[in-house]
């Protein structure tokens, strides 16, 4: 399967920070290479200052997983490094360890597409602290991202109002694996295909492309580009007007789609890439229209996102499809979402009991929920998510008649008349993908779904209305009390 | 070599927006096969309103060139991708077309870490309009993002005065190709080392890491977590503070330091990762020395970059070295380059003279600048930069006196007793590499002579002053005369 040999190359494992690993080193030589750990991805914020994010990333942790190991080459590698005060960093007894390695982690998470609200866990993962700890980087590496996209497609989507949005961010992206990234976070988010032709090929995402103002350019006039173009790509025909001159443009394009119609093809669409698409867009239908030629659709690019493509129908721009790139494949104004992976639960084998742990901060925002968690999501009648309890299995009081506020425990929140569902799905045991795993047109499918359910007054990107995450009241006694404790 | 299986996957060549290919079907279909074309990677603004950019990314090209072919498996995926209008998109000529397909383009450039401005071509392509095509995206992924993270390390390492700085971006790059990326470009842009092991692997890069909070919430104590980890890596000991309260983490750290000076090992370092580091440190700072451990260094972290390393050193703040991660890795507050790709000359066969061309736009910025361009720099006698002339081999008057200003015709900068030199070097012919490729070390060392001999005014983050990139009067009349056509 090609996305194998993709995503996860043979010195994987070493894909990761290299405290990491002095960890992992520090734990065996500890005597706790079977204690466990309880681990959880979040993030702290919802990124963008909306009210939501998109799961996402999650279905390729379990490949990640199953073909996490060290070959030989990664073993000679780490063998070779020292340490700053001198002499190999690495004991060879624990690089033999790891060369033995395998994961045997179980491993929750919110399935692909799903939403995400601040400090719950998008991914649980529970197993030997080592084995935890070797997953972090790359899982974050993984989730962080994606998530991010997802999330901006999706409000780009949604300012759209159903046009169709094409990811053109390839050019912008962080080399291939990050424009592999970026088209598939987006088509999951919302996106309708991508410029990405590779993403095409792995992902089976529709992809999309005519020509650049270099192909005009190469022609002696624009006209002459124009007719090769349509003789070449009569079926997949999309004139760029802003080479030289749009109102040129125009008139060369109207000519080549009279000449298309003589010749039985269709002029598709044009596109614009530069200047005031709000008045070019008007423009160019008008013109069009006049011509009878109602049918050409009008694209339009050039450092789009969700506010400008609001500003263009807020100003009646007659705009039928969107190509957005950089903004999308770099998350501006918020390139990084920030999710980080914490330890919430330990204990020294798996016979034993969980020990929750909390990390404090002076911080307080940083002040971790400890505990094994689950999340239950909580939808009106009409299937509208209107919060999430996080509960804790070691402390649930069994009463989830309301939920705690995180920061102010005095503040409760109803949960009375809404039915909760267990968010966190199985996906990893013992080092193994569960079941079969989602096609990415399913993960598109429940994005797209748990979008049209949430309350527009959380998707709007003002001011957006605060979804409530709360915690059980056990679990908000527990955290009480383990702040207490230092 | 190991780089070669990491970056240059077998189906690179559809590491690509789609239109590049369907544009190259275009030219194969009319005849355009032999056409020629010169296109120029540059940027239209320095990157966080500085003053300059690191060229960087470079190295890889000729790798990229060199392999860029389409194998069975890449014909076999464009031969099943549908044309919007019905019908395959692509002929099976062209695709017979692409299976022989190889790169015989010729391509110069900014050597890597050398300085790069606004406007200039920092990679110039010569070569058959299709190769030229095919190679655009690809291209601007690897040297606008590179460019972009290498200007940001090393404007943090500005900001660093010295102290090293640790890249520990990974978990929020994209994918694990961008975490090399960021590893490698903010290596050449000055950080000291990197956090990401695979890295370490690929390129040499010294590797540093130590411990995260997990490992003090594993222990009962701190304490035991502390001496735990001062056992397991005496050589490569830092502890870190704020799982708790920093203020318990000095007392406990202090602790240990002193058992390990019993076992005649030296705690290396601390590390504080969240809560004012400003004040934190030189709490840190005075209770170690009143110990009687002034060797212990302060490493600290958290959503670091230039802005806040110069507001700690602003405040007195006793810090020796630097972790940077997310806004290093994310480039935060500007997350791309922009870098574009733009064809400058044509010709119908490589017999035949260049023909310069310039693309239009109402947006004047977006104004390109034509010819076959070569770029000089003049430098004064103490070997600092003091403007580049963007040259045209087509219209060089020879006349290099002045430059001309790209705005604003009427403005010109004499270069009267600076001496020149010629920027852009062959890095590839005929498709193949030129000469033995610059190591990553070379690469760093370029980059920080040259940031040495730039002017404080340019560096600083604050309103730089500007630095002059002009067009030789030749060029600048030829632009003249391409603008009025139209």
């Amino acid at each position: 399967m090609a996305l194998t040999d993709r995503t996860v190359p043979n010195d994987v494992a070493l894909n990761t920070d290299l405290y990491e690993l002095t960890m992992a080193q520090g734990f065996w030589e500890s005597g706790l290479v079977d204690a466990q750990g309880c681990f959880n991805v979040f993030f702290r914020d919802n990124p963008f200052n909306g009210g939501y994010a998109v799961a996402c990333g999650i279905g390729q942790i379990a490949e990640l997983v199953e073909n996490l190991r060290f070959d030989d080459e990664s073993i000679a590698y780490l063998a070779s490094v020292k340490a700053p005060g001198g002499g190999p960093l690495f004991k060879q007894g624990f690089l033999d360890y790891l060369r033995d390695f395998r994961m045997h982690v179980d491993i929750w998470a919110i399935p692909e597409g799903d939403l995400a609200f601040p400090r719950e866990p998008m991914v649980r993962v529970q197993g030997s602290i080592i084995e935890c700890q070797l997953l972090e980087t790359a899982l974050l590496n993984l989730i962080n991202f994606q998530t991010l996209v997802a999330t901006k497609a999706s409000r780009v989507v949604y300012a759209a109002e159903g046009h169709p949005v094409s990811d053109f961010g390839l050019r912008r992206a962080q080399g291939h694996d990050g424009g592999l990234a970026v088209a598939r976070a987006s088509y999951i988010g919302g996106c309708t295909s991508t410029s990405n032709v590779l993403a095409g090929k792995i992902y089976g995402i529709p992809v999309f492309g005519t020509h650049a103002h270099s192909w005009v350019m190469a022609f002696p006039t624009e006209l002459d580009a124009f007719r090769a173009f349509a003789k070449s790509s009569p079926k997949n025909c999309c004139l760029l007007l802003d080479t030289y001159d749009v109102h040129q443009g125009i008139q060369n394009a109207i000519i080549v789609a009279k000449e298309m119609e003589a010749e039985g093809e269709r002029l598709n669409a044009i596109r614009i890439d530069s200047g005031d698409l709000a008045r070019l867009s008007k423009e160019t239908r008008a013109a069009f229209d006049e011509a009878g030629l109602p049918y050409v659709k009008i694209s339009v690019s050039n450092d789009l996102e969700e506010y400008t493509i609001q500003s263009l129908f807020a100003q009646g721009a007659p705009i039928d499809t969107f190509g957005v790139g950089t903004k999308l494949a770099t998350c501006d104004p918020q390139p990084a979402l920030g999710g980080v992976y914490k330890l919430s639960a330990t204990r020294d084998s798996s016979d034993e009991p969980w020990r929750p742990v909390m990390k404090l901060s002076e911080q307080l925002y940083k002040r971790t929920i400890p505990g094994i968690q689950h999340i239950i999501r909580y939808e009106d009648a009409s299937g509208c998510p209107v919060g999430d309890m996080i509960v804790d299995e070691g402390s649930d009081t069994g009463n989830r008649s309301v939920m705690v506020n995180l920061v102010d425990p005095v503040t409760t929140y109803s949960t009375a008349g809404y039915t909760g569902r267990e968010l966190l799905q199985p996906i990893v045991a013992d080092g193994r993908r569960v079941g079969e795993p989602d096609s990415i047109e399913e993960a598109k499918a429940r994005c797209k779904d748990a979008l049209m359910r949430l309350d527009p007054a959380t998707k709007r990107f003002l001011n957006p209305q605060t979804y409530h995450v709360g915690l059980e009241r056990g679990l908000s006694e527990l955290r009480q009390r383990l702040a207490a404790e230092h």
